[in-house]
Protein backbone atom coordinates (compact mmCIF):
# COMPACT_ATOMS: atom_id res chain seq x y z
CA UNK A 1 0.00 0.00 0.00
CA UNK A 2 1.52 3.41 -1.59
CA UNK A 3 1.43 6.45 1.28
CA UNK A 4 -1.17 9.04 -0.38
CA UNK A 5 0.23 11.87 -1.51
CA UNK A 6 -1.31 15.57 0.41
CA UNK A 7 -4.57 15.94 -1.41
CA UNK A 8 -5.07 12.42 -3.11
CA UNK A 9 -8.34 10.98 -1.95
CA UNK A 10 -8.37 7.98 -0.57
CA UNK A 11 -11.05 5.50 -1.55
CA UNK A 12 -11.91 2.69 0.54
CA UNK A 13 -13.53 -0.05 -2.00
CA UNK A 14 -15.83 -2.89 -0.85
CA UNK A 15 -18.48 -5.26 -1.58
CA UNK A 16 -20.54 -8.24 -0.79
CA UNK A 17 -19.92 -10.45 -3.60
CA UNK A 18 -16.28 -11.35 -2.42
CA UNK A 19 -13.15 -9.74 -2.80
CA UNK A 20 -12.07 -12.16 -6.12
CA UNK A 21 -15.76 -11.03 -7.96
CA UNK A 22 -14.87 -9.07 -11.40
CA UNK A 23 -17.53 -6.13 -10.13
CA UNK A 24 -15.26 -5.07 -7.28
CA UNK A 25 -12.21 -5.50 -9.99
CA UNK A 26 -13.84 -3.40 -12.20
CA UNK A 27 -14.65 -0.76 -9.33
CA UNK A 28 -11.27 -0.87 -8.07
CA UNK A 29 -9.94 0.08 -11.36
CA UNK A 30 -12.25 2.83 -12.11
CA UNK A 31 -11.57 4.38 -8.76
CA UNK A 32 -7.83 4.26 -9.37
CA UNK A 33 -8.49 6.93 -11.87
CA UNK A 34 -9.16 9.34 -9.24
CA UNK A 35 -7.36 8.60 -5.86
CA UNK A 36 -5.56 5.81 -4.00
CA UNK A 37 -7.29 2.57 -3.83
CA UNK A 38 -7.68 0.46 -0.58
CA UNK A 39 -10.26 -2.86 -1.56
CA UNK A 40 -11.55 -4.53 1.96
CA UNK A 41 -13.75 -6.92 1.03
CA UNK A 42 -15.32 -10.42 2.39
CA UNK A 43 -13.20 -13.57 1.19
CA UNK A 44 -16.62 -15.25 -0.17
CA UNK A 45 -20.15 -14.17 -1.30
CA UNK A 46 -22.09 -11.79 1.58
CA UNK A 47 -25.36 -11.42 -0.35
CA UNK A 48 -28.62 -10.30 1.57
CA UNK A 49 -26.26 -10.10 4.64
CA UNK A 50 -28.13 -6.80 5.29
CA UNK A 51 -26.29 -4.59 8.04
CA UNK A 52 -24.94 -7.15 10.16
CA UNK A 53 -21.90 -6.91 12.67
CA UNK A 54 -20.01 -9.15 13.91
CA UNK A 55 -19.82 -8.43 16.92
CA UNK A 56 -19.47 -12.14 19.12
CA UNK A 57 -16.56 -13.44 16.98
CA UNK A 58 -12.79 -12.04 16.09
CA UNK A 59 -12.31 -11.38 12.34
CA UNK A 60 -9.09 -12.76 10.11
CA UNK A 61 -7.48 -10.00 7.70
CA UNK A 62 -4.92 -11.16 4.89
CA UNK A 63 -3.78 -9.11 2.62
CA UNK A 64 -4.26 -11.16 -0.65
CA UNK A 65 -2.08 -8.38 -2.79
CA UNK A 66 -0.66 -4.36 -1.78
CA UNK A 67 -3.89 -2.92 -0.84
CA UNK A 68 -6.04 -5.71 -0.91
CA UNK A 69 -7.61 -6.91 1.62
CA UNK A 70 -9.88 -10.16 2.46
CA UNK A 71 -12.23 -10.52 5.33
CA UNK A 72 -13.94 -13.41 6.88
CA UNK A 73 -16.69 -10.85 7.20
CA UNK A 74 -19.61 -9.57 6.15
CA UNK A 75 -19.62 -5.93 3.93
CA UNK A 76 -20.40 -3.96 7.38
CA UNK A 77 -17.55 -5.64 9.06
CA UNK A 78 -15.27 -4.49 6.25
CA UNK A 79 -16.07 -0.97 6.13
CA UNK A 80 -15.85 -0.69 9.72
CA UNK A 81 -12.29 -2.44 10.05
CA UNK A 82 -11.02 -0.22 7.11
CA UNK A 83 -12.10 3.28 8.79
CA UNK A 84 -11.51 1.96 12.63
CA UNK A 85 -8.69 -0.32 11.70
CA UNK A 86 -6.55 -1.14 9.02
CA UNK A 87 -6.85 2.36 7.54
CA UNK A 88 -7.08 4.37 11.33
CA UNK A 89 -4.25 6.71 11.03
CA UNK A 90 -5.59 8.00 7.50
CA UNK A 91 -8.07 10.11 6.33
CA UNK A 92 -10.65 8.59 4.11
CA UNK A 93 -12.06 10.08 1.31
CA UNK A 94 -14.96 7.75 0.55
CA UNK A 95 -16.51 4.71 0.66
CA UNK A 96 -17.82 2.80 -2.82
CA UNK A 97 -19.00 -0.29 -2.85
CA UNK A 98 -20.29 -2.55 -5.62
CA UNK A 99 -20.37 -3.34 -8.43
CA UNK A 100 -22.87 -5.86 -7.37
CA UNK A 101 -23.75 -8.86 -9.37
CA UNK A 102 -27.78 -8.07 -9.42
CA UNK A 103 -29.76 -5.12 -9.24
CA UNK A 104 -30.54 -3.27 -5.31
CA UNK A 105 -33.76 -1.13 -5.59
CA UNK A 106 -36.69 -1.08 -4.10
CA UNK A 107 -36.94 -3.34 -0.49
CA UNK A 108 -33.81 -5.13 -1.38
CA UNK A 109 -31.99 -2.20 -0.30
CA UNK A 110 -32.75 -3.36 3.41
CA UNK A 111 -31.28 -6.62 2.76
CA UNK A 112 -28.82 -5.91 0.97
CA UNK A 113 -24.61 -6.10 1.70
CA UNK A 114 -23.77 -3.91 -0.97
CA UNK A 115 -25.94 -0.99 0.65
CA UNK A 116 -25.01 -1.92 3.91
CA UNK A 117 -21.07 -1.47 2.99
CA UNK A 118 -22.08 1.85 2.11
CA UNK A 119 -24.84 2.74 5.24
CA UNK A 120 -21.62 1.63 7.29
CA UNK A 121 -18.97 4.63 5.45
CA UNK A 122 -22.37 7.19 6.17
CA UNK A 123 -22.51 6.21 9.46
CA UNK A 124 -18.81 6.21 9.90
CA UNK A 125 -19.16 10.05 9.00
CA UNK A 126 -17.63 9.19 5.19
CA UNK A 127 -19.57 10.18 1.87
CA UNK A 128 -20.60 6.69 0.44
CA UNK A 129 -21.89 5.15 -2.71
CA UNK A 130 -23.52 1.87 -3.55
CA UNK A 131 -23.66 0.30 -7.40
CA UNK A 132 -24.99 -2.28 -8.69
CA UNK A 133 -25.57 -3.69 -12.24
CA UNK A 134 -29.17 -4.89 -12.52
CA UNK A 135 -28.86 -7.85 -14.16
CA UNK A 136 -28.38 -11.85 -12.72
CA UNK A 137 -27.32 -12.19 -16.25
CA UNK A 138 -24.70 -10.88 -18.26
CA UNK A 139 -22.42 -8.75 -16.36
CA UNK A 140 -20.68 -6.35 -18.05
CA UNK A 141 -18.92 -3.82 -15.77
CA UNK A 142 -17.66 -1.60 -18.05
CA UNK A 143 -20.51 1.27 -18.48
CA UNK A 144 -21.30 0.81 -14.33
CA UNK A 145 -17.60 1.21 -13.76
CA UNK A 146 -17.14 5.05 -15.80
CA UNK A 147 -20.09 5.67 -14.03
CA UNK A 148 -19.06 5.14 -10.63
CA UNK A 149 -16.11 7.52 -11.13
CA UNK A 150 -18.73 9.77 -12.36
CA UNK A 151 -20.48 9.74 -9.50
CA UNK A 152 -17.74 9.83 -7.42
CA UNK A 153 -15.74 12.78 -9.01
CA UNK A 154 -19.44 14.22 -8.60
CA UNK A 155 -19.12 13.40 -4.84
CA UNK A 156 -15.16 15.20 -4.42
CA UNK A 157 -17.00 18.45 -5.87
CA UNK A 158 -20.49 18.52 -4.40
CA UNK A 159 -20.36 16.27 -0.98
CA UNK A 160 -23.45 14.30 0.02
CA UNK A 161 -25.65 15.78 2.75
CA UNK A 162 -24.87 14.37 5.71
CA UNK A 163 -26.20 11.05 7.13
CA UNK A 164 -26.94 10.33 3.68
CA UNK A 165 -25.84 8.00 1.06
CA UNK A 166 -26.10 7.39 -2.82
CA UNK A 167 -27.38 4.28 -4.00
CA UNK A 168 -26.29 3.66 -7.65
CA UNK A 169 -28.37 1.02 -10.25
CA UNK A 170 -27.36 0.75 -13.78
CA UNK A 171 -29.38 -1.15 -16.27
CA UNK A 172 -27.43 -4.24 -17.93
CA UNK A 173 -27.94 -2.85 -21.37
CA UNK A 174 -25.55 -2.10 -24.04
CA UNK A 175 -23.86 2.03 -23.44
CA UNK A 176 -26.05 3.56 -26.75
CA UNK A 177 -29.78 2.12 -25.62
CA UNK A 178 -28.67 3.63 -22.19
CA UNK A 179 -31.37 6.83 -22.19
CA UNK A 180 -29.65 8.71 -19.10
CA UNK A 181 -29.55 9.28 -15.56
CA UNK A 182 -32.69 9.77 -13.10
CA UNK A 183 -33.00 11.15 -9.93
CA UNK A 184 -35.13 8.39 -8.38
CA UNK A 185 -36.97 7.28 -5.25
CA UNK A 186 -36.67 4.08 -3.38
CA UNK A 187 -39.53 1.97 -4.51
CA UNK A 188 -41.16 -1.07 -3.69
CA UNK A 189 -41.30 -4.98 -5.12
CA UNK A 190 -43.85 -7.13 -5.17
CA UNK A 191 -41.98 -10.31 -3.74
CA UNK A 192 -43.05 -14.05 -4.71
CA UNK A 193 -44.42 -15.86 -1.39
CA UNK A 194 -42.71 -19.27 -2.90
CA UNK A 195 -40.98 -21.04 -0.02
CA UNK A 196 -39.80 -24.76 -1.16
CA UNK A 197 -40.70 -27.38 1.58
CA UNK A 198 -38.84 -30.63 0.71
CA UNK A 199 -37.64 -33.71 2.47
CA UNK A 200 -33.44 -33.96 2.69
CA UNK A 201 -31.74 -38.05 1.75
CA UNK A 202 -32.05 -38.56 5.45
CA UNK A 203 -35.55 -37.62 5.22
CA UNK A 204 -35.92 -35.07 7.16
CA UNK A 205 -37.65 -31.75 6.03
CA UNK A 206 -36.42 -28.35 5.24
CA UNK A 207 -37.88 -25.13 3.75
CA UNK A 208 -35.94 -22.95 1.65
CA UNK A 209 -37.12 -19.18 0.74
CA UNK A 210 -37.36 -18.16 -2.89
CA UNK A 211 -37.42 -14.50 -2.21
CA UNK A 212 -38.82 -14.08 -6.12
CA UNK A 213 -38.98 -10.69 -7.49
CA UNK A 214 -42.07 -10.55 -9.60
CA UNK A 215 -42.85 -7.05 -10.04
CA UNK A 216 -43.12 -3.89 -8.79
CA UNK A 217 -45.75 -1.20 -7.31
CA UNK A 218 -46.26 1.55 -9.92
CA UNK A 219 -44.10 4.10 -7.50
CA UNK A 220 -43.29 6.76 -10.73
CA UNK A 221 -40.03 8.59 -10.46
CA UNK A 222 -38.96 5.22 -8.35
CA UNK A 223 -35.21 3.38 -8.96
CA UNK A 224 -36.84 0.41 -10.05
CA UNK A 225 -39.56 2.25 -12.73
CA UNK A 226 -35.99 3.95 -14.05
CA UNK A 227 -34.05 1.15 -13.95
CA UNK A 228 -36.67 -1.05 -16.49
CA UNK A 229 -37.16 1.95 -18.44
CA UNK A 230 -33.32 2.10 -19.32
CA UNK A 231 -32.07 4.89 -17.35
CA UNK A 232 -29.33 4.93 -15.02
CA UNK A 233 -30.74 5.40 -11.41
CA UNK A 234 -29.54 7.32 -8.39
CA UNK A 235 -31.03 7.50 -5.29
CA UNK A 236 -30.28 9.48 -2.23
CA UNK A 237 -30.89 7.23 0.61
CA UNK A 238 -31.00 8.82 4.52
CA UNK A 239 -30.13 7.12 7.68
CA UNK A 240 -33.31 8.68 9.71
CA UNK A 241 -36.06 6.21 8.98
CA UNK A 242 -38.39 8.16 10.70
CA UNK A 243 -41.80 8.63 9.73
CA UNK A 244 -42.37 11.73 10.82
CA UNK A 245 -46.15 12.33 9.32
CA UNK A 246 -46.90 9.37 11.55
CA UNK A 247 -46.16 11.02 14.80
CA UNK A 248 -49.08 13.12 15.46
CA UNK A 249 -51.26 10.38 15.04
CA UNK A 250 -49.75 8.32 17.30
CA UNK A 251 -49.84 10.94 19.76
CA UNK A 252 -53.25 10.86 19.94
CA UNK A 253 -53.32 6.85 20.60
CA UNK A 254 -54.70 6.33 23.98
CA UNK A 255 -51.39 5.55 26.33
CA UNK B 1 -51.04 -25.10 17.96
CA UNK B 2 -55.24 -24.86 17.78
CA UNK B 3 -56.99 -23.51 15.54
CA UNK B 4 -57.83 -19.25 15.68
CA UNK B 5 -61.72 -18.63 16.33
CA UNK B 6 -62.66 -16.62 13.94
CA UNK B 7 -62.21 -13.02 14.53
CA UNK B 8 -59.34 -14.21 17.41
CA UNK B 9 -56.32 -12.14 16.45
CA UNK B 10 -53.31 -13.95 15.04
CA UNK B 11 -49.79 -12.76 16.61
CA UNK B 12 -46.44 -14.15 15.33
CA UNK B 13 -44.05 -13.74 17.98
CA UNK B 14 -40.05 -13.29 17.07
CA UNK B 15 -36.65 -12.18 18.32
CA UNK B 16 -33.49 -11.98 17.85
CA UNK B 17 -31.85 -13.50 21.29
CA UNK B 18 -33.03 -16.90 20.43
CA UNK B 19 -36.03 -19.11 21.62
CA UNK B 20 -34.90 -20.06 25.01
CA UNK B 21 -34.52 -16.16 25.49
CA UNK B 22 -36.81 -15.03 28.83
CA UNK B 23 -37.69 -11.96 26.59
CA UNK B 24 -39.42 -13.98 23.92
CA UNK B 25 -40.93 -15.94 26.73
CA UNK B 26 -42.34 -12.90 28.52
CA UNK B 27 -43.25 -10.98 25.28
CA UNK B 28 -45.29 -14.17 24.17
CA UNK B 29 -47.52 -14.51 27.61
CA UNK B 30 -48.07 -11.14 27.19
CA UNK B 31 -49.65 -11.40 23.57
CA UNK B 32 -51.77 -14.58 24.74
CA UNK B 33 -53.99 -11.82 26.18
CA UNK B 34 -55.02 -10.67 22.95
CA UNK B 35 -55.00 -13.45 20.83
CA UNK B 36 -53.56 -16.61 19.28
CA UNK B 37 -49.77 -17.16 19.89
CA UNK B 38 -47.30 -18.95 17.39
CA UNK B 39 -43.57 -17.79 18.17
CA UNK B 40 -41.00 -18.39 15.56
CA UNK B 41 -37.70 -17.60 16.30
CA UNK B 42 -33.95 -18.32 15.83
CA UNK B 43 -32.55 -21.17 17.90
CA UNK B 44 -29.76 -19.18 19.37
CA UNK B 45 -28.75 -15.40 19.92
CA UNK B 46 -29.07 -13.52 16.48
CA UNK B 47 -28.45 -10.24 17.26
CA UNK B 48 -26.54 -7.58 15.53
CA UNK B 49 -27.88 -9.91 12.48
CA UNK B 50 -29.41 -7.37 10.74
CA UNK B 51 -31.82 -7.56 8.23
CA UNK B 52 -29.88 -10.68 6.78
CA UNK B 53 -32.17 -13.42 4.44
CA UNK B 54 -30.92 -16.71 4.04
CA UNK B 55 -31.32 -17.29 0.26
CA UNK B 56 -28.26 -19.82 -0.19
CA UNK B 57 -28.90 -22.62 2.20
CA UNK B 58 -32.38 -24.12 3.36
CA UNK B 59 -33.45 -23.64 6.97
CA UNK B 60 -34.85 -26.42 9.50
CA UNK B 61 -37.93 -26.12 11.74
CA UNK B 62 -38.36 -27.73 14.38
CA UNK B 63 -41.70 -27.56 16.72
CA UNK B 64 -40.05 -27.98 20.14
CA UNK B 65 -43.37 -27.29 21.55
CA UNK B 66 -46.75 -26.86 20.56
CA UNK B 67 -46.70 -23.52 18.68
CA UNK B 68 -42.94 -22.77 19.40
CA UNK B 69 -41.40 -22.99 16.01
CA UNK B 70 -37.25 -23.07 16.60
CA UNK B 71 -35.49 -22.19 13.56
CA UNK B 72 -31.82 -22.06 12.56
CA UNK B 73 -32.15 -19.13 10.98
CA UNK B 74 -31.92 -14.67 11.33
CA UNK B 75 -34.98 -13.17 13.06
CA UNK B 76 -35.65 -12.23 9.18
CA UNK B 77 -35.84 -15.74 8.46
CA UNK B 78 -37.96 -16.60 10.76
CA UNK B 79 -40.39 -13.75 10.07
CA UNK B 80 -40.45 -14.63 6.46
CA UNK B 81 -40.77 -18.59 6.78
CA UNK B 82 -43.76 -18.18 9.64
CA UNK B 83 -45.56 -16.19 6.90
CA UNK B 84 -44.95 -17.44 4.12
CA UNK B 85 -44.14 -21.16 5.10
CA UNK B 86 -45.46 -22.02 8.63
CA UNK B 87 -48.71 -20.10 8.92
CA UNK B 88 -49.44 -19.72 5.40
CA UNK B 89 -53.45 -20.50 4.45
CA UNK B 90 -53.99 -18.47 7.90
CA UNK B 91 -54.48 -14.52 8.26
CA UNK B 92 -51.78 -13.18 10.47
CA UNK B 93 -52.99 -9.96 12.45
CA UNK B 94 -49.94 -9.20 13.34
CA UNK B 95 -45.52 -9.58 13.85
CA UNK B 96 -44.43 -8.75 17.29
CA UNK B 97 -40.79 -9.08 17.98
CA UNK B 98 -38.76 -8.77 21.09
CA UNK B 99 -38.28 -8.25 23.99
CA UNK B 100 -35.02 -7.50 23.37
CA UNK B 101 -31.93 -7.43 26.04
CA UNK B 102 -30.90 -4.17 25.18
CA UNK B 103 -32.38 -1.13 23.57
CA UNK B 104 -32.43 -0.85 19.67
CA UNK B 105 -32.45 3.17 19.12
CA UNK B 106 -30.47 5.55 16.93
CA UNK B 107 -28.73 3.63 14.35
CA UNK B 108 -28.61 0.82 15.85
CA UNK B 109 -31.76 0.04 14.04
CA UNK B 110 -29.93 -0.45 10.99
CA UNK B 111 -27.90 -3.51 12.98
CA UNK B 112 -30.55 -4.81 15.13
CA UNK B 113 -32.12 -8.25 14.25
CA UNK B 114 -35.23 -7.14 16.62
CA UNK B 115 -36.04 -4.54 14.44
CA UNK B 116 -35.48 -6.70 11.29
CA UNK B 117 -38.01 -8.79 12.00
CA UNK B 118 -40.72 -6.10 12.57
CA UNK B 119 -39.12 -5.35 8.79
CA UNK B 120 -39.38 -8.21 7.62
CA UNK B 121 -43.36 -8.61 8.61
CA UNK B 122 -43.87 -4.35 7.14
CA UNK B 123 -42.53 -5.58 3.92
CA UNK B 124 -45.04 -8.37 3.73
CA UNK B 125 -47.47 -6.09 4.67
CA UNK B 126 -48.25 -7.27 7.98
CA UNK B 127 -48.65 -4.48 10.98
CA UNK B 128 -45.26 -4.89 12.98
CA UNK B 129 -44.00 -3.98 16.40
CA UNK B 130 -40.21 -4.31 17.85
CA UNK B 131 -40.02 -4.19 21.52
CA UNK B 132 -36.61 -3.44 23.20
CA UNK B 133 -35.33 -3.30 27.25
CA UNK B 134 -32.88 -0.65 27.39
CA UNK B 135 -30.40 -2.52 29.44
CA UNK B 136 -27.38 -5.18 29.53
CA UNK B 137 -27.63 -5.63 32.88
CA UNK B 138 -30.60 -6.24 34.88
CA UNK B 139 -33.45 -7.68 32.95
CA UNK B 140 -37.21 -7.15 34.37
CA UNK B 141 -39.10 -7.90 31.73
CA UNK B 142 -42.83 -6.66 33.06
CA UNK B 143 -43.14 -3.28 32.44
CA UNK B 144 -42.34 -3.87 28.54
CA UNK B 145 -44.25 -6.56 28.26
CA UNK B 146 -47.70 -5.09 29.78
CA UNK B 147 -46.43 -1.98 27.68
CA UNK B 148 -46.41 -4.33 24.52
CA UNK B 149 -49.79 -5.88 25.13
CA UNK B 150 -50.85 -1.56 25.50
CA UNK B 151 -48.77 -1.29 22.01
CA UNK B 152 -50.51 -4.39 20.34
CA UNK B 153 -53.95 -3.23 21.36
CA UNK B 154 -53.51 0.30 20.44
CA UNK B 155 -52.31 -1.32 17.10
CA UNK B 156 -55.40 -3.53 16.82
CA UNK B 157 -57.70 -0.31 16.82
CA UNK B 158 -56.16 2.05 14.79
CA UNK B 159 -53.53 0.10 12.65
CA UNK B 160 -49.97 1.12 11.52
CA UNK B 161 -49.90 3.30 8.53
CA UNK B 162 -48.62 1.12 5.36
CA UNK B 163 -44.82 0.26 5.17
CA UNK B 164 -44.37 1.78 8.69
CA UNK B 165 -43.31 -0.22 11.66
CA UNK B 166 -43.47 0.72 15.61
CA UNK B 167 -40.34 0.50 17.63
CA UNK B 168 -40.43 0.85 21.05
CA UNK B 169 -38.13 1.09 23.85
CA UNK B 170 -38.54 0.54 27.29
CA UNK B 171 -36.05 2.00 29.89
CA UNK B 172 -35.11 -0.38 32.71
CA UNK B 173 -36.23 1.19 35.95
CA UNK B 174 -38.76 0.65 38.11
CA UNK B 175 -42.23 1.22 37.13
CA UNK B 176 -42.91 4.21 39.47
CA UNK B 177 -39.94 5.77 37.93
CA UNK B 178 -40.98 5.31 34.47
CA UNK B 179 -42.45 9.45 33.71
CA UNK B 180 -44.56 8.34 30.83
CA UNK B 181 -44.44 7.91 26.83
CA UNK B 182 -42.45 9.95 24.36
CA UNK B 183 -43.21 9.60 20.25
CA UNK B 184 -40.14 10.13 19.26
CA UNK B 185 -37.69 10.18 16.27
CA UNK B 186 -34.40 8.37 15.05
CA UNK B 187 -31.51 9.79 16.77
CA UNK B 188 -27.93 8.99 16.75
CA UNK B 189 -24.92 7.27 18.51
CA UNK B 190 -21.98 8.04 18.74
CA UNK B 191 -19.62 4.86 18.38
CA UNK B 192 -16.77 4.01 20.08
CA UNK B 193 -13.86 3.24 17.09
CA UNK B 194 -12.50 0.46 19.32
CA UNK B 195 -10.98 -2.06 17.74
CA UNK B 196 -8.82 -4.85 19.23
CA UNK B 197 -6.47 -6.33 17.40
CA UNK B 198 -4.63 -9.10 19.14
CA UNK B 199 -2.80 -12.46 18.63
CA UNK B 200 -4.12 -15.57 19.05
CA UNK B 201 -2.73 -18.53 20.96
CA UNK B 202 -1.38 -19.54 17.34
CA UNK B 203 0.27 -16.10 16.78
CA UNK B 204 -1.64 -15.00 14.04
CA UNK B 205 -3.81 -11.46 14.39
CA UNK B 206 -7.05 -10.87 14.47
CA UNK B 207 -9.58 -8.04 14.88
CA UNK B 208 -12.77 -7.58 17.00
CA UNK B 209 -15.15 -4.77 16.46
CA UNK B 210 -15.45 -2.86 19.28
CA UNK B 211 -18.83 -1.07 18.53
CA UNK B 212 -18.98 0.62 21.85
CA UNK B 213 -21.77 2.97 22.52
CA UNK B 214 -20.49 5.88 23.90
CA UNK B 215 -22.81 8.62 23.57
CA UNK B 216 -25.59 10.07 21.23
CA UNK B 217 -25.67 13.58 19.52
CA UNK B 218 -28.37 15.68 21.11
CA UNK B 219 -30.96 15.50 19.00
CA UNK B 220 -34.00 16.66 20.93
CA UNK B 221 -37.24 14.50 20.70
CA UNK B 222 -35.59 11.23 19.95
CA UNK B 223 -35.31 7.88 21.21
CA UNK B 224 -32.21 7.94 22.75
CA UNK B 225 -33.29 11.13 24.53
CA UNK B 226 -36.32 9.78 25.54
CA UNK B 227 -35.31 6.86 27.44
CA UNK B 228 -32.19 8.09 28.76
CA UNK B 229 -34.88 10.85 30.73
CA UNK B 230 -36.95 8.00 31.90
CA UNK B 231 -39.55 7.59 29.22
CA UNK B 232 -40.83 4.95 27.02
CA UNK B 233 -39.78 5.80 23.41
CA UNK B 234 -42.12 4.80 20.22
CA UNK B 235 -40.82 5.90 17.16
CA UNK B 236 -42.71 5.10 13.55
CA UNK B 237 -39.87 4.09 11.43
CA UNK B 238 -40.78 3.70 7.53
CA UNK B 239 -39.47 1.36 4.69
CA UNK B 240 -38.88 4.56 2.61
CA UNK B 241 -35.13 5.91 3.03
CA UNK B 242 -35.28 8.05 0.35
CA UNK B 243 -33.73 11.57 1.49
CA UNK B 244 -36.50 13.66 -0.44
CA UNK B 245 -34.85 16.87 0.11
CA UNK B 246 -31.40 16.10 -1.64
CA UNK B 247 -33.26 15.04 -4.76
CA UNK B 248 -33.09 18.86 -6.18
CA UNK B 249 -29.61 19.36 -5.92
CA UNK B 250 -28.50 15.90 -6.92
CA UNK B 251 -30.40 16.94 -10.13
CA UNK B 252 -28.26 20.08 -10.72
CA UNK B 253 -25.02 17.60 -10.37
CA UNK B 254 -23.15 17.62 -14.23
CA UNK B 255 -24.41 13.89 -15.41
Amino acid sequence: MKKSAAGTPLIVVSNDDGIRSPGIKALAAAMLEIGDVVVVAPDRERSAAGHSLSLSHPLRVEETSPGWYSVDGTPTDCVNLAINGILRRRKITMVVSGINKGANMGDDITYSGTVAAALEGTLLGIPSIAISLATWERFDFDIAATFAAKVARNTLEHGIPKDTLLNVNVPAIPEPEIRGIRITRMGRRIYGDAIVRKRDPRGRHYYWIGGDKLSHEGIPGSDLEAVESGFISVTPLHLDMTRYDAMKSLRRWKW
